[in-house]
């Protein structure tokens, strides 16, 4: 499977944006993750719940059941499942033997989102989650105005390896998406790549740069320096710091911080051809306001359109039938780390 | 191929319903059966006709094709069939090999619709189809208004062993149809299940329950006597008895009978992943026409409707790359034995 | 793969018509030849380039990028290629390797549209694309009005091997195309088929016939010799005479020529199960303009239609998982000659 060895599909043993809590509600709801149908709902007291999507009688899906209080009953012939999982009831029997059960998925709402555990439960830490204060995930507004809010949510038509691709080569800024962020210099300048246990970096510090359309049409300012520096925090989610300032060079107001923000990408393997892709950014600077946003949101979704677009253009080159293979620039020394690190993570839960 | 083993699709050595026979026209039709294309039409006398549904020639679809008296003479090239799938003319040549025919289905109009045999044409044996006075099926209506009339065909984009699934454990009637001829005590009182030869028979007696939400709109009657009888004559028709009676313990008419009427469910498989579906009704009690059949035809089909959702979807949640297992209940005991009995009969024609 | 042996699909080391002049612009353009993706375009000097259609860094499609001058640049991460395929620019690093470049097709135009090469490049011998002159497509419109249009190209959901099965079996015009050109008597005035080095001639002389509906309709003949004459040039053209004459037994104007025109049918292979089908013609009696072309376009569009009709009928008709065999007649001499002389030709460079 492009770019993956042969059965190497995605890393199960891990925590992966499922939704944002707002999409989570009374009303069960499917959704697929690593090819298996889940089934999302809150209980009476709120909390999200994540389990098969299959009923394991006659396989209908459990988000076409309704709740009877925090109880997922099946549509189709009545059996019924604890938010646990356990079933509670089937109507043609008094037994209800244990075998009767929905798979549950540790599920865990930090800041606005849900993280799914999609692997053996027993191994489901917590700690294994990127820790949302580090990464800049306010649960309230700063007193400076910083904000993060949540963004969109796309349902992406191909494999969710090209949306990594994507984001550990962030040279395409200058041309995908070069009516909007994009900077030539972004692709000329080379990045700094690390890497640790479960996380891969890559920065770039651009300097004296001609700046983007938008920070031209925004903020008039024709020459800038820019900070790029996104960390893979495996296999999930990307954190990007975004900072712009003013050049160094520049004959008035040099290194003023005009525009810093943090993006957030999560990526979570839907089918084998098709992705989730959630997005969502904390603002710094300049302050800013949930009403204020919807601008800036506008302006986002076209990227993000952008790079769908680049995502499902490539799944419909990629032949069924025999495998290609990329050529690699000096620009993908993230990419190429990147994709040998979650294979290496495939390879060693298949033990 | 979920349910049944590998290699196993559906019986060939059997009657199936094609067609009602008012579908059945001057102008060719076709229709997929067990995987294979089939052109019907009737000929200038009236008879129906099926036939193979390529030409032999270039594949070309013969519905496709044209009449000329009894005679289909493919759009393609010309080449000619009489009703019988013998070669009659082909345009380029004189002479007419004998290989050049057409397979013609041994096809049977009985009662409003048609039975084709898809099997060896040397075992078509007229009495196998089900006896139509037995199970029914009025040619006019009776002196106290009984009726039987075809209701509806539906093309299923489900694989045909799930509407049989679907009609072999009417514990479903509680959920799926919840809303209109549903009882919870459909699903509580288990049912009797006897078998023999190609027929399989469920029938539940549910005793003083309350009625279902059309009873209760359409009668005035909360709680009733409920006799549902049904019999699977393999592998291509189901046919349902319905009894509602006044409860027995009731203070006023009890045990009168308020509605009585049978039900007939064709189920033909059509490709491997979807099946033709007809239903058919006899109203033996209220007294009805034709005229008065429309709102009870429309609250049929909400039903039907409900039944290829449920089929549709389930469709939707098997994978094609491996097997899915369902775990049974007390109330499959006929789906069990369905599905066995099935798959004996297919192994017993292989041989 | 029906009717070729299996691992047969198509003739490589051929020129197949890629594009009409005018459908190539400097708007890069995505075609698909022989199962693999070709991005079309035209340099600042007007000659029409053809590369490969993926970006060998990333699978991007070409033609979603842009055009600065004569390089195209990948719409993803700017690299870019010359109009022979070269890479000039990776921007991400300096050095430009020769392993990163698109495959070039030799491309050649000639007359009004565009032939590819797409074997190997060193056997592309343009004497090898059939000659314009001779075949009739002529430049300029002549003294008596004779005159070459392209008329149309379509995308037809059918493998190609059917497009030329429909041209090579000419007795299909009496039935397919009944209700326009077609005569019962070209049905039955058998062929004479003679063959050479990658040519294929089916012939026939039709006498004294019911003229077509548009024979009659436009010309008011009833009584007509016809004659046509194709040739297929394998693996890509076939070029039919077609002169209609009042009959030599008539009482009048005996043996006038009342239209005579020649058609161009180029069949390219595009996907698996789809071909580019481009069709042109030259009239050369009655004399014609381009201005008086618009109603013969018109009725020759909805013949065209007829042909894409069949071709993907019978696509559809075609089984994905076994082989069907087709029975031959009389009037497929030059369908049966064909397929053995395009299957020779495939398994002949397959070494």
């Amino acid at each position: 499977m492009y770019p993956f060895s042969e059965g190497c599909f995605a890393v199960r043993n891990a925590w992966y944006v499922a939704a944002f809590s707002h999409e989570v509600t009374r009303e069960p709801m499917e959704r697929w993750f690593l090819d298996e149908p889940v089934v999302l709902f809150r209980t009476e007291a709120g909390t999200a719940v994540a389990l098969a999507g299959r009923c394991p009688h006659r396989q209908y899906p459990m988000a076409a059941g309704r709740l009877e209080g925090d109880i997922l009953v099946c549509g189709y012939h009545g059996i019924a499942f604890a938010a646990d999982g356990r079933c509670t009831r089937i109507p043609t029997q008094d037994r209800v033997p244990a075998a009767f059960g929905l798979r549950a998925y540790p599920l865990v709402e930090k800041w606005k989102w849900l993280w799914i555990w999609t692997g053996d439960p027993d191994k489901a830490d917590e700690s294994l989650i990127p820790d949302h204060a580090a990464i800049g995930l306010r649960d309230a507004p700063g007193a400076n105005g910083e904000l993060s809010v949540p963004l969109s949510h796309n349902h992406v038509g191909g494999r969710y390896q090209l949306l990594h691709d994507n984001l550990l080569d962030l040279s395409h800024l200058a041309f995908l998406h070069s009516s909007s962020i994009g900077m030539e210099a972004i692709a000329t300048t080379s990045d700094e790549v690390t890497s640790g246990d479960r996380w891969l970096r890559s920065a770039r510090h651009v300097r004296d740069a001609d700046s983007s359309p938008w920070i031209r049409a925004r903020y008039g300012v024709a020459k800038v320096d820019f900070v790029i520096d996104f960390t893979f925090h495996m296999p999930a989610l990307h954190v990007g710091l975004n900072r712009t300032s003013i050049s160094a060079d520049a004959a008035e107001r040099a290194g003023e911080v005009i525009r810093d923000s943090i993006v957030y990408h999560a990526v979570t393997p839907a089918r084998r051809h098709s992705a989730h892709y959630f997005f969502a950014t904390t603002i710094n600077a300049p302050a800013t306001s949930e009403e204020a946003m919807a601008p800036i949101a506008a302006g986002i979704a076209k990227v993000i359109e952008e790079d769908i677009f680049a995502t499902e253009e490539i799944e419909r080159m990629i032949p069924a039938d025999r495998p290609l293979r990329d050529l690699m620039t000096a620009g993908d020394v993230a990419v190429v780390k990147g994709r040998r690190m979650l294979e290496s993570m495939m390879k060693a839960e298949r033990g």
